[in-house]
């Protein structure tokens, strides 16, 4: 393997049709503008799909979960033995993302990446096992390179599947008992400030549990502080579900998918992406903005206006599947709404 | 006709209910609280409909179009023939809210309350004319007694139709040149608050627009500063379509109908609707916050957080129509979710 793939050109936007969906959207019988964001997302998709006529009916969700190995350090409400369990409910359609998936009629690929409580072979599930869980950063750098590379592939891997049934919006989730730690860490590591400012309650710690995880993130941080790029960052205090969520980010851009950020852990992921490559972000639409504590930062660093702000904290992609029918929507009135000339209508 | 009708009790939410949903949403897999917003509408739905298993598969839209005397003050960007224009383009399916409609499969009941420029008889419109347009409410009061009763009446029918074709969601929308300056005119006067923090831009005034508006306002608000009451403040400044709106709210807490309430218009419609029977206010969902600069100030009279913020100022109930996906896939999520004890995943 090797990473050089990462670096592959992406595929640009069509500024020409940006112009004409604007101008379009000037012509359409209302105030112009009075669709606020949804116009620009329709926009925005219009020229990353090269049409005039955007849309995302085919909507492609890969979940991907992993466990990780600070947890060890008592961070998390929860105890380990929920990711595989969690796999498990993906697969049997219990869980938020399947019935999300199962509402919008949108293809739900749910990929293990290694679980200490392994559920073994599942129908619906892929596996890609890279090991039971990254190691515990507050020792050692979470991944060897070598896992780093298999995490960022299976990413990939996904992306190719989703191209393969012609899929118009990629959206990737996350699963793992203690990936709001991991991504605090990255997002502290990435934006240079404390895990003070970035740590939250994830699943549900109290002040007291926050404190703790705070005080985790600064031995870990003064442990890899000396880590170079954000690659090396990303190897150092991710997940393998968060490299294979940039993994999967960079190869939506290369192969010309647009893509539905979910919350903290994928924006982090997404952070690590753009850093590596810079043309990666005009692919990324940001659907919500989470209440765990450090996602502000993240997308106030990528200038992202996220859709939506219903104090979601879960994860799964569950934010990011709630918004597409609103990307839906805005897509339906570019292409569905009579301009004043059609409609006799008097313009201002 | 009479007024007495206003004042039939409200139907009551199931406080039971309410408990049991809450409880369920505690045993659903996620960590508590972590679907956020959505929880409470799924909560408070399941208390209004009186079920485990809420839902709003079928949504009913009346648009109350309506012209405004107070348009001869030049305070629109745009000429006072669209009301008419409009309702002619909601029934051939350009406007926006058609477009919304279609796509949600939901009923769309156009009403035509009074327009200058009348489209006539139009397959897919209901003519309930009251007058061309209100009077300039600069010079004297928007509507007569009668007019605003048959107003109100023509909400409450609207919400009969909607009771008949077996409803779970009402939506109340608005069309009408002018009508931000009503609404503005009638914030002002429920809150008592100056014109000059309610009044926006419209459709699309500019800073010297927004001015002459305001002095506009301030001229009527000097006029009509003795109205008694909500209602008597509602026949003064108010419009047929507001006035319509605030009827089909009141009819729809006596139907026991749950609401979703659009933006700064409607808003305005259902602050009066609950200063008259506070007993409305379960009743109503808030979909979103629109641009409009008075609506955040309505929102927190009734303490109100809407689903979404998008920039929207459309009006035609178009922002309550995208919130619609939300509610579903609360609803969803409430009801299709496995619990910790079926999909065996541990607990916290």
């Amino acid at each position: 393997m090797s990473l050089d793939w990462l670096y592959a050109p992406c595929v640009h936007a069509d500024a020409d049709i940006a112009e004409s969906a604007h101008a379009h959207q000037l012509q359409l019988t209302k105030p112009p503008g009075s669709l606020g964001q949804l116009e620009a997302v329709a926009i925005q998709l219009a020229s990353l799909q090269h049409t005039k006529h955007p849309a995302v009916d085919r909507v492609w969700i890969s979940v991907f979960a992993a466990d990780h190995g600070v947890a060890e350090e008592n961070i998390s409400a929860f105890p380990q033995v929920v990711t595989g369990e969690m796999v498990r409910n993906f697969a049997s359609g219990g869980a938020a993302i399947s019935v999300l998936a199962r509402s919008l009629e949108a293809t739900l690929d749910v990929v293990n990446l290694g679980t200490v409580n392994d559920p073994g072979e599942i129908p619906g599930v892929r596996r890609a096992i890279i090991a039971p869980s990254t190691a515990n950063f507050c020792r050692e750098a979470a991944m060897t390179p070598a896992q780093l590379e298999a995490a960022l592939a299976a990413g990939a891997q996904s992306v190719r599947m989703a191209k393969a049934a012609d899929t118009q919006l990629f959206i990737g989730g996350d699963m793992g008992i203690g990936n709001t730690t991991s991504a605090a860490a990255l997002a502290s590591a990435l934006l240079d400030e404390p895990p003070s400012c970035l740590a939250g309650a994830g699943t549900g710690l109290n002040a007291t549990g926050i404190q703790h995880k705070v005080s985790v993130l600064e031995r870990a941080l003064a442990l890899h502080g000396t880590a170079k790029d954000a690659l090396e960052q990303l190897r150092c205090v991710g997940g393998f579900e968060i490299a294979a969520l940039t993994g999967a980010y960079l190869a939506a851009a290369q192969a010309g998918m647009p893509v539905l950020v979910d919350g903290f852990i994928t924006t982090a992921a997404a952070l690590v992406a753009v850093t590596i490559q810079p043309d990666v972000r005009p692919w990324l639409l940001f659907a919500h903005r989470s209440k765990e504590h450090g996602h502000a930062r993240l997308l106030a660093a990528m200038d992202a206006a996220p859709l939506v702000d219903l104090g979601l904290r879960l994860g799964e992609a569950s934010g990011a599947a709630l918004a597409v029918p609103l990307l839906r929507l805005a897509c339906a009135l570019h292409n569905g709404m009579a301009t004043f000339e059609q409609a006799g209508v008097s313009t201002a």
